[in-house]
């Protein structure tokens, strides 16, 4: 055994970086909601990792606190220079580094068309990202070395997590504030991977699969698993699964799919668990409680955390898995090839 | 060589489907117009083909019809009943069969909730999806037998099309009126697929990509080689693929790209193919005219249509290079495993 990874410390920094997030961002939830007042939609700028932080958001938004959600197309702005009334909107760009030009420039794009603006980042007050925003949400976690982006993640999602409560979502702040605690817990026990990692060692591609909320952690998952892994890792949403590309699945391409332990998703994760089962391929579970264990090949707890919360949680095992295969397979999981820590696309 | 396949024979009805259902609904445009008036976004509600063709309508609107544009999340409305404030959006319901309850109910969650709401289906004015709509816009497909889509796909794009006329945008409803013989064109001249099913018939994935209203056209094609093929095919827009996943593209994992003959995103999706190149990969170019074809490891040739409806035929290229390496790989392109051309999610 080497020294660990850093995207393995930085997997392991979570409780800390979140913890401090959470603190500092919970108390701004009167600025966010005067922010947001009579706002009927709420438009998320992002990209990459930062895209499916958004779809969390998405989700939160509009299944706890009434708003239509929806992410923004980000050459809608940039390539074509549409005029769109945004009257109404709040748009929330998401970027790790603040420094994306591209979610900045379409940030000013939906400032100049009227929607009242919102920055969630790692990169400071400093950064453009923050400047060009009417409220910047700062998160915590400090300095992120390895490419593929972990604990910068979480932090999003806890601050995403904070927005839903200040557009007046009815759920429970003390939750939110019990989430660290609850990643290192996991953190403390972490699952055998061996089955899984010996499992997706050898195949060409995998499906990652989530419903809901749990969605955005499949998405995240299959992201890590191309940017560190090479695999072909594709994300899709329990239904977009068997509206055609189940047709995929079979012995050499199993599925990972990620379920809170609870909430009105389960029953059909566990549902699609065992329908890629019974078409001969491998289903490996990541929380779901005991009916997806039950369901799966091959399964790692969750966090044990609410459903509004759990993709916070629900990502740790993956972040886990990626790191270790990615080892398994010779690669270096701080270093995957073509990627830079800051992208710019135009 | 057998019979063609079904697919085939469709692929070919194209033009005839388009020319009717374009005579059929461009009059309508005064009666979509009364039902979005003061409509100020838009909300796509779609599976599977359907949300891809939900995606070129959500560029189409927000580039040239002035309007927010999202697509719906109906696990929101089925999974979790969310309710949510949809006063002054306008639902558009997308379905082949116009059967598919998660939609049909998607759809009745939406005027619930306030919206206005249209169907665009192929499953004619009784259809439950047609029933349960203010207005209801037929495509005139006819019958498709083979289960990957093609003219129930290309004529919902035509009605798309027709819908951003409706809402006002600034384009020339008679470019439209000329897209069947655009695709008539193509298909009298089919371009040689052999260079680019002979790179796709060893490999074991795919990277579809496209910059703006072609994003649509590369999501349908990724989702057609993923259905008929069963390769792994990701669909990826321009930044996207840039913003992490430009690693899994290699020496065994090509990439596919389309583009407009013209407008702003062509120099974009050049740029990409000479980068996939330089990865060390091979880029397929289909559209894009000479310079994607100079960009290009082999190149198929585009529609020469305007670049806003330029999807409308470049998947066209698309669906023969799908049901050719579907016969080459010895798969029966109109009868993939695992589907069924009526797909019930929940």
């Amino acid at each position: 055994m080497g020294a660990p990874s850093l995207m393995f410390q930085e997997i392991c920094e979570q409780p800390a970086a979140l913890s401090a997030t959470i603190s500092s961002l919970l108390p701004r939830r009167p600025e966010i909601a005067g922010l947001a007042r009579d706002v009927r939609a709420v438009l998320f700028i992002a990209r990459g990792t930062s895209d499916n932080a958004a779809v969390y958001g998405s989700y939160l938004v509009q299944v706890h606190a009434g708003r239509l959600a929806s992410l923004a197309s980000p050459s809608v702005a940039t390539t074509y220079g549409a005029r769109i009334d945004l009257a109404g909107v709040l748009a929330v760009a998401l970027s790790q580094s603040g420094q994306t030009e591209e979610i900045v420039s379409t940030l000013e794009w939906a400032a100049a068309c009227g929607a009242r603006t919102l920055a969630i980042t790692n990169g400071g007050a400093a950064s453009p990202l923050a400047q060009a925003a009417d409220v910047a949400l700062i998160t915590l976690a400090g300095t992120e070395l390895a490419v593929p982006a972990t604990k910068t993640f979480t932090t999003q999602l806890a601050a995403l997590a904070v927005l839903a409560l200040a557009l007046g979502a009815p759920l429970d702040a003390g939750e939110l504030a019990a989430v660290p605690d609850a990643v290192a817990d996991l953190l403390a026990c972490p699952p055998d991977l061996s089955p899984v990692v010996d499992g997706l060692a050898g195949v060409p591609g995998v499906v990652v699969s989530g419903r809901g909320m749990a969605y955005a952690a499949a998405l995240e998952l299959a992201l890590k698993l191309k940017e560190a892994c090479y695999l072909h890792a594709m994300g899709l949403s329990y239904a977009d699964l068997l509206h055609g590309p189940i047709a995929v699945v079979d012995e050499q391409t199993p599925a990972v799919v990620l379920a809170a332990d609870s909430g009105p998703a389960l029953a059909g994760t566990v549902d699609l668990a065992r329908r890629v089962r019974g078409a001969g391929a491998r289903a490996y579970g990541i929380g779901g409680g005991p009916e997806l264990a039950a369901a799966s090949s091959a399964w790692l707890p969750g966090p044990g955390l609410p459903e509004w919360l759990a993709p916070i949680g629900l990502i740790v095992p993956g972040q886990l898995l990626t790191e270790a295969l990615a080892r398994r397979l010779g690669l270096d999981p701080d270093r995957p090839r073509g990627l830079s820590k800051v992208t710019q696309t135009d």
